[in-house]
């Protein structure tokens, strides 16, 4: 198993498309150059929409090689383009699968919340140029936060990809420094866009076009029209996936 | 008077090159299309190089505009590309100057510290994967704070420009925060490249290659050739300038 950092703005998204460059095929690019023969992904912890960050994706594969798991981190990071890095690489239990292995993901959402844009913090943060209420937006993560049927807060256009839509987000935190607002969120699982859409939510509360009431009624209604807007991808970043 | 923060990777340096775009002319570009005639930026508070960094560089332009200082930050914010942006727009005395009236200007320098290389930290820190000892680094910088003579410390390539190589370094600070290293410092001026090779002499102290009495007698040499290599221009950081 590999825990991967990953700066999204290059890739058209984790998993392979048509239409551009994925984490998921240069990863395969390297580990197949090392091991010198075609070497599959088997699983990753989740697919990672085009423009969404990670420091700690999980994925999982086979190989015969007698490499030592030192040499095969520095080979494949001497492989990796520079916007992707293997931070670990460990030893796996044979039926070990880095999406159904998961008990939990942890996500961040970032926040530049300042009138002016920031150019340095442009590829990591959602620019929202009005003030935000963090009481307004904590009031509305107590709302959220907890077991609950999260159907609101799946995208509309997942089709019937989830059909259990019940997750349980145990952790929903936001913090400030400065100008730089945090929101961080555990669950066991995640629905499709589940995190921006919570966090699209979130920013409606914090500029007071919702209240934390309506927070609660959009999640009893189990309706994805009900939400607040989807929060930009380049804001997200998946933290550490835990086994 | 402009303050601007900018993200140098996209650019050739702050002055204008044949070779590429330059951040001062996309600020003549976006002031002479605001103000719908040329517009010269009449000085900034100094050259940053290519890859280098900026939050508050300041320049300073004349106009007979009567826009608000308001509409115009807003403006040139509108037509700035993405990787500059205008924190503030301030009006200035008829005889402020942003290099010749600046009193002194602070910069940071960051340095990555951990075997892997980071791709969400690598367009703006140092990747050094050998661990530094903070304690000698901070001896060394003991050594180099003050008001000195830093010509050992100017680029061998800066020809005749700094005549007066004496400047006095206020502030030598060297702060971590898990694996990122934070080199702080201000002076009164600084010759061309003086904090990459400040920030070059601290991290060859820190690996245990230079004892910080060798730093002072760098130092005292007053010779380019004795001082460590120059750090990249990617991990400096223009942070503010005192007028």
């Amino acid at each position: 198993m590999l825990t991967v950092e990953y700066d999204g703005s290059a890739f058209c998204g984790f998993q392979r498309q048509p239409n551009g460059p994925s984490i998921h095929s240069e990863i395969e690019k390297a580990l197949s150059v090392l091991f010198a023969g075609k070497t599959k992904i088997q699983a990753a912890s989740g697919r990672t929409d085009s423009g969404v960050h990670a420091v700690g994706q999980v994925v999982n594969f086979k190989t015969g090689s007698l490499l030592s798991l030192e040499r095969i981190q520095k080979g494949l990071n001497g492989l990796l383009p520079r916007a992707i890095a293997v931070r670990s690489v460990r030893r796996a239990a044979p039926d070990f699968h880095a999406r159904y292995s998961a008990r939990s993901k942890c996500y961040e959402y970032l926040i530049w919340n300042h009138a002016v844009r920031s150019p340095l913090r442009a590829a990591r943060t959602w620019h929202v140029p009005y003030a935000l209420d963090l009481g307004k937006m904590r009031a509305a993560a107590a709302r959220l936060k907890g077991r609950h049927d999260f159907r609101s807060f799946c995208a509309s256009d997942a089709s019937s990809a989830d059909k259990n839509t019940v997750r349980n987000v145990r952790q929903l935190t936001i913090s400030q420094r400065e100008n730089l607002i945090r929101i961080r969120v555990s669950a066991d699982g995640f629905l499709y866009k589940m995190v921006r859409n919570l966090a699209g939510t979130l920013v409606e509360a914090g500029l007071g076009k919702m209240t934390a009431a309506e927070a609660g009624r959009i999640l009893k209604a189990r309706d994805r029209k009900q939400a607040g807007r989807t929060a930009p991808a380049h804001g997200l970043c998946l933290l550490s996936v835990t086994y």
